[in-house]
């Protein structure tokens, strides 16, 4: 298997996502949210680029989700806070997902053969997944306004540290990947602390996210792996 | 002081450039046969794009040096091999060098404040001469073909990593500079097998050019630190 990290949306090029299994990439928060979502029995959710699309889609029974400069949107069910996603709310419903960059990457992904969310939180799962795909993968960390992210960096680290674990065969990693799973190696076992310093999650502990934050730091504390089907992801 | 990493000459925009110091980076080879040339006595290092260029500005005594996909270009005096810039072929000749990545990587530094050329090789060096400036920093890894190249990435950590042991008030890093560090601080101490591992690495050490990989990965090995004056790299 050949693995490759794109380092933010604004870098995911046709020719690198054609033919391979994608696994997407926004820890603070879109992909840590979807987790937690379908995690609390939510039917699917369906990503969408504008607020205006997802007031169009919204059907009866529909949860409307999402955030602009991180905070919840007007008139919206939800914001993009993991930890409000919980069965009580979410179960057997549809979630209608708007946010500012992980959107778009998923969006970009959709030329892979398959699309995954990944995550601090699945990322033992997801590896697991794209090796039973047998293809090549890119992890597409989304970044923030065209800029790499720490987070999505180390989570793209970690999942590259767990596919190295579980496969029988050595995958050829590209420079970046190698990179990241150094970076990842390096800080493992402090992720909540490195997530708090990053650039996103200084501005999200300072507009009082900082739950969010631990929540998204905790890996492994899911087996889902949401998957494209159509235009909504679905647990795998 | 403020750092900001750029992760390949692709992505080195004029804004992120203009008011501060640039430490430009390319280890394998531009920055590491720069060092190596000016502590061997080289009188100046004029970096040009073509090699057209690099023949027009020769004069009597000057050495032409360069390479074209990692091979020394034909009727040159040297390629891009640092140990063969000794100081019984370089003392006190000017060299005009063409070379792949680093050469644009340093044109496009060129808004810099001041510019100067970072490698393992001297890296406590450069990280010296930047606080000495008291700007921002921003180090340019060249990268290789508009991508991400893992030994600059490493080698931008290392300076970090210095930066930070010998300021007085600790700088402000960004995102992509911080997972640097926590990468180069999970290789240290293994520099050589890391530039081996890389993509470049691994192509120069198939034609032959090992020995270059083993002198580029000597970290400190020199204090030369190596400054554009008008259009010629010359001992700061």
């Amino acid at each position: 298997m050949h693995i490759e990290v794109i380092s933010n949306v604004n870098e995911a090029r046709a020719d690198r996502i054609t033919h391979r299994t994608a696994i997407v990439i926004d820890v603070l928060r879109a992909t840590s949210t979807i987790v937690t979502a379908l995690e609390a029995g939510a039917a699917g959710v369906l990503p969408v680029e504008t607020v205006l699309e997802a007031r169009a889609l919204q059907r009866p029974y529909d949860l409307l989700a999402g955030e602009r400069f991180c905070r919840k949107i007007a008139g919206f069910d939800l914001g993009n806070s993991p930890p409000d996603f919980i069965p009580e709310t979410v179960k057997n419903r549809r979630v209608i997902l708007t946010t500012t960059n992980g959107t778009r990457a998923m969006q970009k992904a959709l030329r892979a053969d398959t699309v995954l969310a990944g995550s601090l939180m699945n990322g033992s799962a997801a590896a697991r997944a794209a090796i039973d795909l047998k293809r090549d993968l890119v992890l597409i960390c989304s970044g923030s306004h065209d800029e790499f992210a720490l987070e999505d960096g180390l989570c793209a680290g970690f999942i590259i540290d767990r596919l190295q674990a579980f496969s029988q065969t050595p995958a050829e990693v590209d420079d970046f990947g190698n990179a990241m799973l150094g970076f990842y190696r390096s800080t493992a076992g402090r992720l909540s602390e490195a997530l708090l310093g990053s650039a996103t999650g200084r501005r999200l502990a300072k507009m009082g996210f900082a739950r969010d934050i631990e929540q998204c730091a905790k890996s492994d504390c899911s087996a889902a792996v949401p998957k494209l089907q159509g235009d909504t992801l679905v647990l795998g």
